[in-house]
């Protein structure tokens, strides 16, 4: 089994991204499935080629993108990513859409395949806070998320896609008030709690299938 | 233009429930719009049957639905409506469906058609804390959105349909640590701020269509 | 028996100062007690002047200053003020202490001679939140809460003296994001549920007197 | 230089004591400086006898207790202590003082005589989110921390006291909704950047000092 990985890059001048130095430090082997990692930019759309590029290269079973939502308290595995995009503030090439369909052809919305129910309770069991979402925003997140189920429902019927919101990191809210924050180090280990509960339950997905290709 | 707003009755043995209590003190004529006011079921597919009764009684324009989400600071008008029911809880018949799509014929999301962001401005300009909020959860008020929206998609295609989630009271919160609560008189009065501007843009969406009948 | 309550001027380029708003609208008697509404500076030192200038013109049995604490969720009277004077931001004229005792000569701390426990249960009977404070922080608040407490203990031996913050107003909020309100008129109805409690227990003080001018 | 760092025994059926296991990981000997790691009673007035007894046995420089605040961002150390135990729930041995004066010849209040200001400031530096706290509440730390300088004031005046609050750890959160945390690990880093701060600043206090003896 093969997991592909992503990280945005550095984000509005910062110098790293949290999301893709935690998946930096994730193993490359996980229950003897290879783990393959990459920084994707923090761009509409052109996140998204990448990302295909990437699958037509390596043929993974799962697409795993990790994003950050600062003020989230623990890992959040998303249940829905939604047909748009609104953009508070511009992306790293200047894109700021608003109220924008994603793909014009596209369901309104796609449920993830991956088990988030079981992600989430691997999570815990490693001890560390994480819950469902049901809400990955409108910015570049939602959107990957959107689009690499797009591309399930056009071009790659055999891959599970799935996008994890991860808090900020300690550093980041050093100058921030009251703020929940985790390290990179305990981020990464928490992924890798969902990834281990990704391989281990590859035949399921605990939530039953709606609004696929059908619609 | 007639306007059909909704407020679930008293839930899981407590006497009243806010979001009726705040419908109930709107007035009966807003810009020269008649509104009807209905106390709905919280129960699962029930609470659907009496709007669509109402729909079919009082042929409203739009169709609003109000309901709590205790922890939001403000008004919230719900951007999207998912095809899942996942309750934590049971509802008022002792219903609990975990991870069922809501209509298996339905599209995997709807957005409102109503005009949300003004609805928020509008909401801000009467003095109250307000925000577009993209997720209106799993239990029966992302039903209830849903199921109207899927009318809308099936029999009346000249409604308009949203949802707006409202903050604790504060009576709820007395023995509740930290959270935030407003009046039932200020939540009416920012509702009432919200039916505003649906009248004066009543031929306006600011969400480019998307997720309809076509998919 | 005499109350004498206090608001703070608009500060820092604001047009009103919610704690002065609703004091004023306050009745102007509680159970047979007059209340005497006093707006004050927002200015170390000149606030506590203006409010002994007050205590001798009218011989209150009770001094209650009130300001506002962005961020707190009801009501919340403070048990105590401390030796301390330590602003972030300069106050109406300017005046940034920095670590500076109050008063050489006073306690390094004075407890509220108020049935603030009392108190507490007044305002949740009358429907708000609220709770008992540990800290009135180290600004113009804790400073003026603090001169009284010396003024009594120097000059004034029969009048009682505490300090209550209230929350944001929904107007503050309207910009900020996820910060508790509540409206001028409710948090006005909060503070006379703590005047009843004042006036009906006006010889009680459910703290045990500590620190009191044997310091 | 020598510097005592206590932490709490486990709590209230509790297996581990967060507060206690960060300061297992502290280093033996910070700058030259031997730290002295003392596990104390989460007990009224027995958490002071062993603090007392460590005292007299190892003469340190400087008593720094730990203890755990559940709901806070960061490391926050704590300004001041006040004569006040009132206790929601009861300590280990089912004490359950209700403002109760801790000492009855001590002052209402003593300030740390540690830098806490640049303690903050080391926290932050080493990528931990910190911050002065006015406010060390009213049960068993506020009370450690009285406790000892009571001790300062009457009996030890060469010594140096003070609080430090650290936050809920991963593990304590995940069966609760919405709350910070930080690992064992981190906790116990900045507990090591504020003894740091502690050793190189020794001859200074970032308090005017006030409320001591002299009152």
């Amino acid at each position: 089994m093969k997991l592909l990985v992503t990280g945005f890059d550095p984000f509005g001048g910062e110098k790293i991204n949290p999301a893709w130095e935690a998946v930096k430090e994730l193993p490359d082997t996980i229950l003897d499935s290879e783990v393959i990692k990459l920084e994707i930019p923090t761009v509409f759309n052109k996140s998204a080629e990448v990302v295909k590029e990437a699958i037509n290269n390596h043929k993974p079973d799962v697409v795993l993108n990790i994003g950050q939502a600062g003020g989230r308290f623990g890992i959040t595995p998303e249940r829905v990513a939604i047909n748009m995009d609104d953009a508070r503030i511009p992306d790293n090439e200047g894109n700021q859409p608003i109220d924008e369909v994603i793909q014009k052809n596209g369901a309104p919305a796609y449920f993830t395949q991956l088990p988030i129910k079981a992600m989430v309770e691997g999570v815990k069991a490693a001890g560390y806070p994480a819950s469902v979402s049901n809400t990955a925003g409108t910015f570049v997140c939602n959107h990957i998320m959107y689009q690499v189920q797009y591309m399930i429902a056009t071009e790659f019927p055999n891959v599970k896609g799935g996008f994890i919101h991860v808090p900020y990191i300690h550093e980041q809210v050093v100058t921030k008030a009251s703020m929940p924050s985790m390290s990179i180090s305990d981020i990464s280990k928490a992924l890798e709690a969902t990834l281990v509960k990704i391989v281990e339950l590859k035949d399921q997905n605990d939530l039953k299938l709606v609004g696929g290709a059908e619609h």
